[in-house]
């Protein structure tokens, strides 16, 4: 994405990796270390640029709130850090975990270090009104709030493949929904958006959350590598989107050797392998992927009438690569 | 302590409790009520109680201040959830705790759920300049992330009886007086005090949690029921203050033994016998704790000459407590 921003808006990609280094490469001790090994993992930086984007898109300057970009990366980095604790995984982005490296009480701390900077980072917002900051952090925090009741619900469908497709998304809207919601509201509020713009980066957001989190559901199962093992959705008994489609279009047998997949009780490539036949036959797969670029369709369409283009159009790329991850 | 408040400052004991309770008692899912059951248990409020104190102390009107109080509660509590998660601890004010109740995986996303609430929490504070709060908020942020850099601090240190006392106050000062420090602060700066003011309640408060921290370390050993097991800290390998007092002024023959005790080979039942023995003979003990008194008395003599002489009356109070735990 950074190869061809046009004209009108700058390199944020470069100037977010840059400012995140600058930041976290010197260290002042052992936390800073540990919060800094998990930020400098190279991630896409999507929350950040939602930010940057929706503020110019509703017509404010990114280029004051870099710091405040930043903030959502720690918050968005330090629910992966508790996530990977939950879920044991011992990979994310192709590199160790914060637990597999420093063990698991010195990664639930970084975890929370890094939600502690949001707050930090927010104050370094110097050009833009206290008023908007705050608004910002409460948005921003109540976005992670959020995220937190997505994952609570998250573990309660556990293993359970009679979950409503509906509940599901409700869950998906909470636990990945709500942050790129929090990013795109913080940006219009720290621009100085009114209402109605707000209104529409939020709705694009909420969209834009729930078609990212269906097309991750499917990565497993489509070959692609994220760096997270293709096995762990299965591992923990997740019903995922196309897991609960292909569910609800089984017969009695083949639901049957759902349960079984999603049971715990095989070896987790074997249950993969499993669900990932039963998803292809089912045509789960398919459908959950055009479920998945239905949102991101809507997303875009709340864009419609943004007065800045330039970052309008590159919300629209970036909702165009949640269900491509290849570009 | 709030039975004889005087006439000039509030129950906020009860007060604090009561908004509490309305705020925690009907809940929306699953999330809040698995915070409200850590909220509401029978804790002493005395960070909350620091901030409306402070505010007052410095001049400035507690009474539209409980939502900041509660905030700082949250983080604290938020701090707590987490600890107990690290040390597998199961009991907690005499209660099961949260990740007993519910598991580490939503035990450790309650703690993630409140610490995000604090945000939520200051911006009801409606009646303060928006300026305020949002330092407010730094102050209080600024403090958890200490909070986390102290308890990374520890446990590096586990197991270590060389390590100075020098570097276990530090360690103290940030794992426990940070957030005294932040509590003070904040209600100074939501209660608009002036910059001496503001500095003398967070000369108090820094104070307070080093005095506070190492009679929290005598507490297993002076047969004071806590709620938490007495065997947790030599469980847990924790050279805390009057066990690196104790071992620096031991012989050889009892070197040893302190080694012995804090080395996880003992049942900790017998190690916590043991050690309770050596800081005993060494008259370890008798000098932290007279280390404690010191750092209350400092605490003390930093609240002279601030206006509201009530609310100075309760935070000397809070500092007389803080080394007298049946007051």
């Amino acid at each position: 994405m950074s190869d061809d921003n046009g004209f009108a808006s700058p390199d944020w990609a470069e100037l977010l990796d840059r400012e995140m280094r600058k930041r976290w490469s010197a260290v002042a001790d052992r936390t800073e270390q540990m919060a800094g090994s998990a930020l400098l993992a190279p991630g896409k930086m999507v929350r950040p640029l939602l930010l940057l984007h929706s503020a110019e898109a509703t017509g404010g300057d990114g280029a004051k709130l870099l710091p405040a970009a930043l903030a959502v990366e720690y918050l968005h980095v330090a629910t992966l850090v508790h996530d990977d604790i939950i879920d044991d995984d011992q990979l994310r982005r192709g590199k160790p975990t914060v637990h597999a490296r420093y063990g698991m009480a010195d990664a639930l701390v970084t975890g929370d270090f890094l939600i502690l900077n949001v707050v930090t980072a927010l104050s370094e917002c110097t050009a833009v009104p206290p008023a908007a900051v705050f608004e910002a952090a409460r948005v921003i925090a109540s976005a992670g709030a959020d995220v937190c009741r997505g994952q609570v619900r998250e573990a309660e469908m556990a293993g359970d493949l009679t979950c409503p497709v509906a509940d599901y998304q409700e869950m998906a809207a909470l636990k990945t929904g709500a942050l790129f919601r929090g990013a795109c509201r913080a940006g219009a509020v720290l621009g100085g958006a009114d209402d109605e713009h707000a209104d529409a980066v939020t709705r694009y957001a909420e969209h834009l959350g729930v078609g990212f989190q269906i097309f991750d559901d499917l990565l497993p199962y489509l070959g692609d590598a994220t760096g997270k093992p293709a096995t762990s959705d299965v591992a923990n008994l997740r019903p995922t989107h196309p897991v609960l489609l292909g569910y609800q279009a089984a017969g009695q047998r083949d639901r049957q050797r759902f349960a079984e997949a999603l049971s715990g009780r095989l070896p987790a490539e074997d249950a993969h392998r499993l669900m990932r036949a039963l998803l292809v036959t089912t045509g789960a797969l398919e459908r959950s992927r055009q479920r998945a670029a239905e949102e991101i369709a809507a997303a875009r369409r709340s864009l419609d009438g943004l007065p800045g283009e330039a970052a309008v159009e590159q919300m629209v790329r970036i909702a165009e690569m949640a269900i491509d991850r290849s570009r």
